[in-house]
């Protein structure tokens, strides 16, 4: 699974602001404009909370990937990359000093 | 920005879960259950929506980081990688065949 | 404006309940289920939230109604009546007693 | 159970708004800005997502106080009362009617 599914999804997302209304859901969310878009974040957010009470796993995959979805249209409207929201995560977590760190470990080295 | 910020994320919430709850606020969410997580991913979400109202996209961004660390943190509780979630958007979007012939059009290679 | 409005909003929905779900939104709602109908709160919850950060008091005022209307639908699934929510808030509050207290200040008796 | 309990509510809500904020939550709220109250309102409409999923009723009415009360607030820091939503809740669903229906039915007379 190529992690870059964020940033194809992005450009998606991008591509299709312009679109006909009528045919495009992302095209149609830019048109009714940014309270709508934070009205089905809201809306995925109860849904993927309600599925992760519920057992089927795949249920909650599915909203998940509706919030995920309608998190990168926010970013969108607002003019902002996923990418700045992946680096702010890697600036807290110091995921990128992991992966440097497990790079030592694959190299000769324990990462501890 | 690598794209593998999510995969490392997942990794490093999974190595924190049977922490020191005291230490680690991975282990505490995972100590406090569930429901702990959902809260917190309904109120992250909230906190999401009234950035995005708001001017400064410094705040939207790092509430949406919030957000993403939640729910990692809840598909973790539930036994699933975020990679279920990118494989069902990628499924939904066809992203994977986008690329592809967005590389085709270019250059008639695949991009990798 | 009396203030018995949620007693007569819980009758008519508990009223609803069985009608035609075809006919009637509550009627509709429980069929459908408890998750919908959480959905649909979390859902005027974030409305009401955005319509807050507006300016237009009236779109908050409406938002707020689907908000208590769809949590009077809630307790009425789970088998609650609002006055265990508003004897809650007076036991939490001491409304009773604050009451109690104006009475006695204004005639020197107790209001009852 | 008196159902003034929201009127009285709002009263204490407002009577406390310009105490000190380190001796009342509501003054607290206030100071803090509308942003905070909202952020607060959405963790309670969550947690009542939660709670209803959960067996519990007394966690249940205890979650849904708690997002009532909030939500007065908010009202509040918008110069709203608690009124204005029961007119508008009265108004859809015709609820004097349907008291003024009742009252008939029983005695004839106009209930007012």
């Amino acid at each position: 699974m190529s992690a870059d599914v964020l940033s194809r999804l992005a450009e998606v997302i991008e591509s299709r602001r312009e679109a006909d209304p009528e045919q495009s859901y992302v095209a149609s969310l830019h048109h009714r404009g940014l309270d709508v878009m934070l009205k089905k974040l809201g809306e995925e957010a109860t849904e993927t909370v309600i599925a992760a009470k519920n057992p089927d796993p795949d249920a909650l995959v599915s909203e998940m990937a509706d919030l995920w979805f309608h998190a990168l249209v926010v970013l969108s409207a607002r003019g902002l990359h996923p990418d700045a929201v992946l680096a702010e995560l890697d600036r807290r977590f110091g995921l990128s000093g992991i992966a440097e760190k497990a790079a030592r470990t694959t190299n000769g080295r324990r990462s501890g």
